[in-house]
């Protein structure tokens, strides 16, 4: 049994998280942090987990977490992770981080798009990035894994087999994303309220949003060619999944069935990317750690579609998939 | 032209309040007041009304309102209303209250079930309560005017004809209504965020919902008998609308037919009400200043399904037609 | 591992039948019937499922399952679903019924209600009824099982345990519930069209509900009184969940802690009923086999409001509490 | 007076229309068609309109129409609509065309997208588009309009003052659209069924969507040049409203604030385009006849943002606008 901390554990993925991990053989959760007052129960703060799991959310520092558990999911906001992952590692924790902080190999460009400096910036450029479809290798002996964002894996594992192939052109790509609500945090805001946000759709950050950046770097990583995109989220009325229209141009002539093709091959042997023909929605991921996609042609102009569940295959399915790799678990394990 | 000022003017009541005054030919809006800071034009508090209305808020009080305008529509908080209207009144205007500080009779009860006394007691019990199918004639004439609650309207269209016909006891009224979240105001909380609130249906305040001396007070009123009901509020994931289900005992054997007649007879000349033999749903209602009801009879128990859009009939269209009704138009202008 | 079969596959409680048993360790589903033409793999039916389970649906009648599995969870409408029952038990199946077919002991409450002769009355008072809270011993060694409705699950748990200890008059209970869509199923009809049902609630099938005489036959076994309810379900815009408010009146005076720690007793040792002190709300159960119960004084009458997920403690899961049951296992196994 | 008929008037655009029309100080609808059976009256179909309108429904030929009306709604299905229109005008009535079969110049066009014949294929080609924004004086004299689509008036709107203006290149344009579910029709079907679409965004109809060749002729007839369209449109769990989010490669190096500028200078004195700086939601135009545009430069890319209600200004609201503009009365009159 490996005993397990979550630390920040009154968010969605958080929840998210302990649901999944309830469902793990080799899982014991030991510690829920939060610095919530009064060490309430966890069935107080998340009623849905009321009899699934008897333990009180307790304020604790990494020295404390430290003789109880061999890995922390870290659920802090950005900024104050940074603080925290080292003296969790100097604790002797694995850490799988599933805020931002540690997802950009450059303190300056961390700077740039998170607005703060970077508390940690040794350390950057040197931690695997737990996208298990591009970087298995790095992630199974990691002891931080930086955790990717939820809009990233929507696109970067349909873009990556395609970028790698040289099939399309790096610096001609749009990626017009839809995601539920829940993907904004659980702190109520006036655009998540309930009647402001619901029966309606909105683009938000558009050109601003702090994925682009880690998108850019994953892809031109991953196919040795700087790539740029055109990132524009969107708000839709649902609790969970994104959607990702992507826009390409392609390099030479591609037909619908070769870009398909290639991109199913890449991932024959994956267990959560499914390569479909008919045109997903974001439901038949719901709940699931898959990733759906598909291709189209249209006008010369090659267009991906991929969807996922952006609390599951976004962040805490992909967290236990990284745990399973990890700790030497087969990669499915409870998800 | 009447001059008319909205004070407290950054909620959803005022929103809605604007869109329907604005079709109203008789209306001039001249003021919008509210606390916010450096005089916001309304479209950049509610984007909805760009275009459409050219104003500013401004955080003015009873005396610089007073000179503006010949009736003023209160949408403040409880509490802080029964504060501000007298001066309203003092300065000459005419005040619709939107809040619930001057609906019921008794300041005692009025602390009860509010938490804390009433800033202006005396004038409890004098003041018209706007509920135009039941009170018209106080409404004409009137200074103040009570704008009745959205669960309270819901509640008494239907009972009212009924109590007083001496069809079905009074003391044995369950109301159990389903409202839309834009009833909860505008101000963001955990439990109207979005991922919280969306998917779920959930009871609150059972027993204890402030509403609930409002409809007893109003229909023993109107009944002339001692009235008393267990009332249940639900929030349901939508923007809008409330269906309440009444379930009561007839003092006789009663039948669908003659229950449906007596209401329909009762509200034969009223343009608002529409009693339907069908099972109205609150889309039916949606956006207009109808109240649909029906009644069926089960094992004997009188059930009538009731419902109305809460801002509207419920709220700012209630709202109108008493201002309607006060400066003798026809009650039915922009409605 | 036991062989399962599921007859009528392209619904949603088969989609969410087939998700749990795909987690169970002892389970191996061999079959899936359908009417449907071409034997369509069942990720065509259903894109959720995609890579998870590699089988096509067939049109195969019992003396083809028979020899193909040791249980048929059957998912076919009632009135069907009794021509096929005693053929899929004549060729030596075990059967869970998720059909209304086999729940009400008499032919004649059947007819009236159904509108319709039973096909096979002989077997009807015979069956066990699928509440392992209730009826644990018989469904153990049932050769058939009467999965219980949705509405009479959300009613008889909180109710039983009051009626059985006399707390409150078996005639004078209210059902007051709301469910999400799927309750409805998956043939689009114009009540379930998206822009009819979404932003509306609405009461249908008052006092004519065929989940009514299911309610009153159990609880009047479960307590040994003639019970009657007044039942109104409502159509709420979510796609899963039922709550019911239930009002009751009690025999004697009755305060909530008594009333709370009488259900809480009764259902002390049962791992899917949650009685809880909060006021639950649909989504806590949210895709879990849990049912949560509170209950409320108000005025002197007795309210408990409950809730579940009406595709899994509502249909499939209850099915796979009562599978393991029926085989051994222990009841909580991939639930 | 100007007396109106509506042809087909069971669906959504027709419902919308006459609640409009129901606003207008100088239309009395005199004539509601539909094959439904029997006559129903409007209020059976559309329980919305009870005590609003008192019509039947009737099984009506354009020579009966013709002396009741002086303008013809036309709702009917593409297709059916250029076997009746002929006759309608035969009839001596104006006719406002809802479906798309006179939106397009070329009855090869139409054959090729709509798969069928075009009935009427002379009058192609000289037929005004019902966009008053770019075709305004050919609207005023017409006899038959030809109203836009939904999703081509959320396309034009943004993309005509910049391709006129020569500032991007005309075949390089993406149109990313979001719709709400009304957009469908009335017609139940499982994608629009609630379970399915409800808490899902998906792609439809990619490169395939009969609004292509519209966007494509529309542009390219405004700006003189010939303009090509990549169009993906996704159906959005929400009753109401589209949003497109087009993407543009600008001919010579653009700023934000000179996009905006040259889209709100070439709408300056239009009463329904408003030119936001701000992101525009959906929910801003809901129930209104507004389109909202913004714009956004992201790596040297043009982005405009535009949404609209699809039931007003994509269809019944712009038709209104069209007849106002045939009749002489002023363009925003019940709008």
């Amino acid at each position: 049994m490996i005993r397990v901390a979550i630390i920040g554990a009154t968010g969605y993925t958080a929840l998210e998280l302990i649901k999944i991990l309830l469902r793990h053989p080799e899982v014991e959760i030991t510690t829920l942090t939060s610095r919530s007052e009064g060490n309430p129960h966890v069935a107080g703060i998340h009623p849905q987990l009321a009899g699934r799991i008897d333990l009180e959310m307790a304020d604790l520092g990494p020295a404390e977490i430290g003789p109880r558990a061999e890995v922390a999911f870290s659920c802090l906001p950005h900024g104050v992770t940074a603080t925290q992952v080292p003296k969790l590692l100097d604790a002797g924790l694995r850490v799988i981080d599933l805020s931002a902080d540690y997802r950009l190999d450059s303190p300056e460009v961390y700077a740039q798009w998170y607005g703060q400096k970077h508390a940690d910036p040794e350390r950057l450029g040197k931690v695997a990035y737990g996208l298990p479809e591009l970087f298995r290798d790095a992630i199974r002996g990691a002891r931080l894994v930086a955790n990717p964002g939820c809009y990233p894996t929507s696109a970067i594992l349909p873009l990556a087999p395609l970028l790698k192939a040289g099939l399309v052109a790096p610096r001609e790509i749009i990626v017009d994303s839809k995601s539920g609500v829940s993907g904004a945090g659980r702190t109520p805001k006036l655009t998540t309220h309930f009647p402001e946000c619901n029966e309606s759709v909105s683009a938000y950050n558009v050109g601003r949003h702090r994925h682009t950046p880690e998108i850019e770097q994953v892809l031109s990583k991953a196919s040795g060619r700087a790539v740029e995109v055109v990132f524009t989220p969107h708000l839709v009325p649902m609790d969970r999944g994104i959607l990702s229209t992507i826009y390409m141009q392609p390099t030479n002539e591609l037909s619908e069935e070769e870009a398909i093709s290639v991109i199913r091959e890449f991932y024959s042997n994956e267990p959560f990317v499914r390569v479909v023909n008919h045109l997903p929605g974001t439901k038949d991921t719901l709940g699931t750690n898959f990733c759906d996609i598909t291709a189209r042609v249209v006008r010369g102009r090659l267009i991906t579609i991929s969807c996922l569940d952006n609390l599951v295959k976004g962040a805490s399915g992909a967290a236990v998939q990284n745990f399973n790799l990890m700790f030497g678990f087969p990669e499915t394990v409870a998800l």
